[in-house]
């Protein structure tokens, strides 16, 4: 007897997963190793940048008031009292008709309150001691970065959750942040199942295939920031089989396995699901591919059992454990990033379900456009690796035009959607 | 004296760098540490997908023949003499109105031609023995996958030179590449100048910043692909500050330095290159920021003094550093992608010269939209943070409006472009 499963809509498969508790966790990393890693808490400014009026050009800095009678007409002299490179910081007051010759970054000396730029002094020795001469007035401020014109102290400049881009690491470095507070990486537990699978280094033999699954979403798990932890395949009997899950279950924070969840006749995992007692969230969801697609919660854990059909199980993948392991990282945007974007090419299958069709999105002239990457079979692995986005074709349909505006998911983004159903 | 220099178009710098002789090296890393790294050869198919023919959906396989003569009003009986899951091989020879149950993937009995799927097919007993039994006829083929039908063996299926994403990995993983050809990553050293540099660890102190340079370009090594060889702070004195960085030319692929290169009184990088014998690309660049960028060749390697200012740092690397560590990588599109956008916002400042401003690009209604991120000005790391693209505005000009098209250079984006120049 093939059982009968009743389908759930897309939004509402993902809502399930999202309202079950998880917590992102904190731990500090070296800001060595914090790029690309998600700010764990808010990052805030410890200090006014510049913490010093600084000179923002290589010159003179003055007292703004002795250049008040400068002009084409009358120039007016100063003396040059101290040389400072960045870093430097001159012991001496400067005084009326002094300056000081300043290189770009160094703090103002005290007294002065301008700096006049290389290019309009003119500067020559007398008595063997520097001088220059100005033919224009400065006004006070001139040429000056004020303290905590760029940030000021205490301010928040990037909210936790975000993703450490290299400003954020310089941002990091001014601040002080040796160590770096970011989300610590979810754990996620792979495994295989299928009799039919190989290993990468055995030969092929009839009726069996390498498993691919496996290695996709290891590196899937990689991309969206979770560590892998694979534990092979899973074993034939169900006994040991229950034992594994449960076990693997007391060392990861998510935990994935591939195949073995439709209603065919190996497939095991809804009775293990049924002997731990996990609250099965559901078993299958009105799409193409992956609608066999099975999540539960057990334990504070969430079991995800996706397809052993490689389009089915990437499109499980990035639909229903993404967002759950992005909001781990505290991502205020967990999800795949939506977008429209014009079908480049006619689609002429009719859906009864909502189909996500693997698709290279591209821009042409600041327009997005997307288009179906190969063949889309839902066995063949081939058009995976050229898509760089899903395209969804909603249900009820009878097929898409070239030039119909659709909607695509962004595979390779970091920027993320709040929520896209 | 102010040294005067001869600034050189953008085209012309990158294309000198480019010019360059740099080769790619491949290495071999184990397909669990390819994800993100670049395939140094091409990926080929290693044997057809599938390489038997298999039955794509849950079923019966049957011989075509034997079901010509079933209709809605003529019922045709088989009997099912075999069960096969995905992974098993039937001994038997399929015979005249026998069939086998079959699950996905499994490989075709011999003697069958074609599945027929559970949901047309009736089943039940007889004697004992399993039967089924269907009211309409099936073409040979009908519902089976032939083997090669996704790839033919010898068949090239991802170029050189491409970033390994997680449906490649799956590749990888179907056609056994236990350990896989990559490009091995370029080794970046990489030296902050400057008196007024503190470490990320020390308190400020009047007149010091912390280095946050050298966070910030490691990053950005990262993200291009290279690997980082920080070798701290040069010395101020010119002969320790020579011997350390011929030393460090010993060790790296390229290096990297910030600060010191400009016409400033404290700036020893030209008589560092000079006193080496390295060939000057160029010193000074028709571009704001980044002018004083210096890129220069010694004995195969590449130096890039680039200004201690964070945004002409930054920018710096990613015009000159990043294309040179792509091609590297054996990228056949190493440059930033250069993508059309409208501008969100008037930006009304001439340009002398082209310029690169910070920017955030986004996509609203499937168009390209960019608007600056934050205060422009070249000292302030604040808008790095939320640039994700740098605008190119174009010299001679008289300001932007609103609406304009411009040019963008995306940050975060890993396709690239082949020569935006």
């Amino acid at each position: 007897m093939i059982e009968r499963r009743k389908p759930i809509p897309i939004g509402e498969a993902v809502q399930k997963i999202m309202e079950y508790q998880l917590q992102g966790l904190t731990e500090y990393v070296s800001i060595n190793e914090s790029f690309g890693r998600f700010l764990s808490e808010d990052l805030m400014a410890t200090s006014d940048v510049p913490h010093f009026d600084r000179a923002p050009y290589d010159g003179f800095a003055v007292r703004s008031i002795d250049t008040r009678e400068a002009s084409q007409s009358n120039s007016v002299e100063f003396e040059v009292i101290d040389h400072l490179g960045a870093g430097m910081v001159s012991p001496k007051v400067v005084g009326q008709n002094q300056a000081v010759r300043i290189m770009t970054g160094a703090m103002m000396p005290e007294g002065t309150d301008a700096v006049v730029m290389f290019e309009v002094a003119k500067d020559y020795e007398k008595n063997e001691s520097p001088y220059m001469s100005i033919k224009r007035s400065f006004n006070k401020g001139d040429n000056v970065s004020f303290a905590g014109e760029d940030a000021k102290e205490g301010e928040v400049l990037v909210k936790k959750g975000t993703l450490i881009n290299p400003g954020i690491q310089a941002m990091l470095a001014t601040f002080g942040y040796k160590d770096v507070p970011v989300a610590k990486k979810p754990v996620v537990g792979l495994f295989a199942t299928g009799t039919e699978l190989l290993e990468v280094d055995e030969s092929l033999v009839p009726g069996k295939i390498r498993n691919s699954n496996s290695h996709m979403i290891a590196a899937q798990i990689e991309r969206v920031g979770g560590i892998v932890q694979y534990f092979g395949k899973l074993p034939d009997e169900f006994d040991t089989c229950f034992d594994a899950v449960k076990d693997a279950l007391t060392k990861v924070d998510l935990l994935i396995t591939t195949g073995g969840v439709s209603v065919g006749d190996f497939d095991y995992l809804p009775a293990i699901y049924k002997k731990l007692g996990a609250e099965v969230f559901f078993n299958k969801v009105a799409m193409r591919p992956g609608s066999v697609t099975t999540v539960a919660g057990y334990k504070g854990k969430i079991l995800f059992g996706l397809s052993g059909n490689p389009s089915a199980c990437y499109v499980g993948f990035e639909l229903f454990a993404r967002p759950i392991i992005r909001r781990q990282l505290f991502s205020k945007k967990p999800h795949l990033r939506k977008e429209k974007a014009v079908l480049e090419v006619d689609f002429p299958k009719a859906n009864p379900f909502t189909r996500f069709v693997r698709s290279s999105t591209f821009i042409e002239d600041g327009r997005l456009k997307a288009t179906p990457s190969g063949l889309d079979k839902s066995n063949i692995i081939m058009s995976l690796a050229g898509a760089n986005s899903l395209m969804i074709l909603p249900g009820g349909t009878r097929g898409f035009s070239a030039g119909d505006d659709v909607d695509v998911l962004l595979l390779e983004d970091q920027v993320g959607s709040e929520w896209p159903w």
